[in-house]
């Protein structure tokens, strides 16, 4: 495999074509042509899912996804539509984390929220309405053959994304905001895994799913997703104290401001830069049963870590 | 069949026994217990779904899922399972839409708005993440041991709630308020088609699909179910336009008040009322392939058509 040795360019270059790849996808879903038992497809609400969903972002999640089912020589339309899927659960997440209520965000890839390009209901309803897409799309007979993997594809998304995950770490992350005092190291890193490790592990998951892996091989790479989702929201923790708006395209520093509960918080940057880099060689390791063939997933692992915005 | 001359006392009766049934699997799936894959479940938000979830409402939707079984010698843990996804994912969408940027409504079933008697954001949460567990209910190996029939469930009910089903009515049904001038009845029937019709119908055709009915059996209940659906909605408006606050635990006349577009708006009281009648009828016919089997059905749709609340 000459992936032995990729350069940070050539994981740049990889990083945007899976993205073009997923962007297709996407396009194509949130067409206006309705499916088989949908009545009419409304054109603003799909005006504002396709603002939520289509427009920007490194799209690292249906990476993963695409990534991971590569690793079994799995690619095409079913891999792609179980990523697309994935991606729009994670930007269902961000249209209602934006939300006055919420985070109360204005700029997102520094562009207007979705609640300031539209209204703060058509964000509610798009957000409801990606996260049903989202099901919708892994439960289609066009994702897979088999019923059950379609089934598993479904549960394992809700369990990463619903109460005991990122919908739950989310409620966790505005508690602590409002306690006032911060959180132990513990809490935080359980707080994480919720609220970003577990769709992230699962992107990771899904891609293995659709491509039959093994029991074993998709421990592996569940555990390489756990490290991973991890390694993310350290770095982004970092990002957040260090970075400035033009390179983050949101407003940094708000962390701070806002009393939220991070590992930057808790153990300073130098701890964080740490545990950082802890998280990271775990993720490595994770992926040795399957030597070289993983080095697209370790390049993901080093940019998560290293990434700048 | 005894069941020939249900009279309005059995049926209420037979109501609140599917109430009784669906309440007890919602209260077990809604315990602290997290399930395998669950990180943990935050107390407060847990809480917030059980508020929205456990308490109140006729549980009309879970009752169609079970009558429908039923109807084909099914009943048991899968069949209570799959309405209870229906319930949660129904209970989900009043507490979105009753937050203060879409209907802005204080009073549900009687009680404080979910947002009222929780927060906002804890209101979003939690109904994010009751739409999810929805799908989890219906893609656990629990609900069926047919992977195929789990990943058709999850599909029929992401087409009826999503884009082309209840969260476009939702979006169509805002886009109405802001207009500011009444509707063609054919765009209301299509709006009401989308907003409460596709779950109604989709409650009555999961049960089919639970039961593994023939093909044709499942287009007559699924012709059931939009008939049903339609006569629903009219009753709603009618209800609306004539009930008080203390009837209908929720404030009355609010639609006239807010333009909204309904049928009663488009047709007056007794136009309506004979679309009513007309949809009801069509329900009763769809039921006839199965005979005196299907009485609780049929009564099912008188009762939606005479609802006092």
């Amino acid at each position: 495999m000459t992936d032995q040795t990729l350069t940070p360019a050539a994981f740049a270059e990889r990083l945007g074509a899976n993205a073009d790849l997923v962007g297709g996808t996407l396009e194509r879903m949130l067409g206006a042509q309705t499916l088989p038992g949908e009545i009419s497809r409304p054109a603003r609400l799909l005006e504002a899912m396709r603002y939520a969903a289509l427009e920007g972002g490194k799209r690292l999640r249906p990476f993963l996804t695409l990534e991971a089912a590569r690793l079994f020589g799995v690619e095409g339309e079913g891999v792609l539509r179980a990523a697309a899927a994935v991606e729009m659960l994670h930007c269902y997440s961000l249209a209602h984390d934006d939300l006055p209520a919420m985070d109360d965000d204005d700029l997102r890839r520094g562009r207007p929220t979705l609640h300031k390009a539209f209204d703060e209901a058509t964000a509610i309803l798009a957000g409801d309405a990606l996260l049903t897409y989202a099901f919708d799309a892994l439960a289609d007979p066009a994702t897979h053959a088999d019923g059950a993997v379609r089934a598993e594809l479904c549960l394992g998304l809700a369990r990463a994304s619903g109460l005991g995950g990122m919908a739950g770490g989310q409620a966790l992350d505005l508690a602590a905001e409002s306690v006032g005092r911060p959180l132990p190291q513990i809490a935080i890193e359980r707080l994480q895994a919720m609220k970003t490790g577990a769709l992230l592990r699962f992107a990771v998951e899904a891609g293995a799913i659709v491509a039959g892996a093994s029991q074993a091989d998709r421990l592996a790479l569940a555990a390489y997703g756990k490290a991973l989702g991890a390694a993310f929201q350290i770095a982004d923790d970092i990002l957040d104290a260090e970075g400035d708006d033009a390179t983050l395209g949101k407003r940094a520093g708000k962390d701070a401001g806002r009393n939220k509960a991070t590992l930057v918080g808790a153990l300073g940057i130098i701890g964080a830069r740490r545990l950082l880099g802890k998280f990271v060689e775990q993720a490595e390791a994770a992926l040795a049963p399957f030597g070289a063939r993983a080095d697209v997933l370790i390049a993901a692992a080093r940019f998560t870590a290293s990434r700048d915005r």
